[in-house]
């Protein structure tokens, strides 16, 4: 035997050495979600580029009858996002902007912009029917993004990134048409790539009953 | 203009607004990934069954040439892992499993089992010569996970998340086999799912000049 592998425990396993607990985190979560709760709202259609990666909401803020309830639920105050999603450095997963940190990247604004293509190629929404909020993440903080992405994602069961999935999905790109296009897309048609896609998919009336059972069950004002 | 709209921001955009700071989130992280350094190293051919889901790094301690410098590197202390990998709640992503929380489900144990096999089936590599280390996060300690990879990956820059990238993929399935099998699949060829995809990969020669480069690069001992 080496002298390599004689590092490795003998012991039993013990599952308890493995468990990390730190309740801190919970609260270093909350304390950024009431950051970006105190965040501007802004037109969907924001104007202004920026720079940086982080976290957004997008909430609807228009009168079809679909999505009509969200008019309801957010009229004192911006509580319901539809969709939520983060945009982090390109390449970060496999650690190569820690060599060529690039400051001057517009990751959030872009990935915002795209939601807005998204929206306004579809036949039945319009950008002009969406608000977001966005928090910019820089430096140490942007190791955050997708726990604070994550996190709100289960507080706020937003419709667009459980019940109706598929809205920030890319052209899945030439031999892998065979999928099925996502309920989305099934929903609001209209991205060209999306009716390339070959698979089986729900009717839109069954999702259109899912969604309204959907926002009755986990979006009651009551 | 409905009530709706008027809540939106009327101010000029401001970036700071925007931006979130919060230091304390660095010191955490390190807080975990310190309490991970401390944990057991085990076989990665690991006997027991353990619920949860975490954070994993698995280390190379075998003889092959081509990783030989891991042995020289590990030999006091496991500090170079040649993978950092992360195993969450299945539907996690959809906040699923804010609804159906399931205790006893063995997601990091099943993932690093997947990793054993990816490496016992291959031609030049067997998992007798690799060790790991892994840290279960549970309850709200479980949105960490993906922040405490991502720490991890970009600090310890391991070869198989970087240079030599594709290990932890899946089979891409039926109708995606148009696609390139991944650079490590060149290298350590046997995943059946691999040989059927069609795309164009570097030359196995070239990846082993370039792994050469980059242990030198960026795991120098000196």
């Amino acid at each position: 035997m080496s002298k390599q592998t004689s590092l490795v425990t003998r012991e039993p396993f013990d599952r308890q050495k493995h468990v990390y607990r730190n309740d801190a985190f919970a609260e270093l979560v909350k304390n950024a979600v009431r950051f970006f709760n105190g965040t501007p709202v802004h037109p969907l259609a924001s104007p202004e580029k920026f720079h940086g990666t982080g976290v957004y909401m997008i909430y609807y803020t228009g009168r079809s009858k679909i999505y009509s309830r969200y008019s309801e639920l957010n009229r004192l105050s911006y509580d319901f996002p539809i969709y939520v999603g983060k945009a982090v450095a390109s390449g970060w997963r496999q650690s190569r902007t820690s060599h060529t940190v690039k400051k001057q990247t517009t990751e959030l604004w872009s990935r915002i912009n795209q939601h807005r293509n998204s929206i306004d190629i579809t036949k039945n929404l319009s950008s002009d029917s969406f608000s977001c909020r966005f928090m910019i993440f820089e430096d140490a903080s942007s190791d955050m993004i997708g726990t604070v992405e994550a996190a709100l994602i289960k507080w706020k069961t937003p419709l667009w990134n459980s019940f109706l999935d598929g809205f920030g999905n890319h052209d899945p790109g030439k031999g892998r048409y065979e999928q099925a296009k996502s309920d989305w897309d099934v929903v609001h048609s209209g991205r060209p790539w999306a009716d390339k896609c070959k698979g089986k998919t729900p009717s839109q009336k069954e999702l259109l009953v899912g969604i309204e059972k959907f926002l009755s069950k986990h979006h009651s004002p009551f």
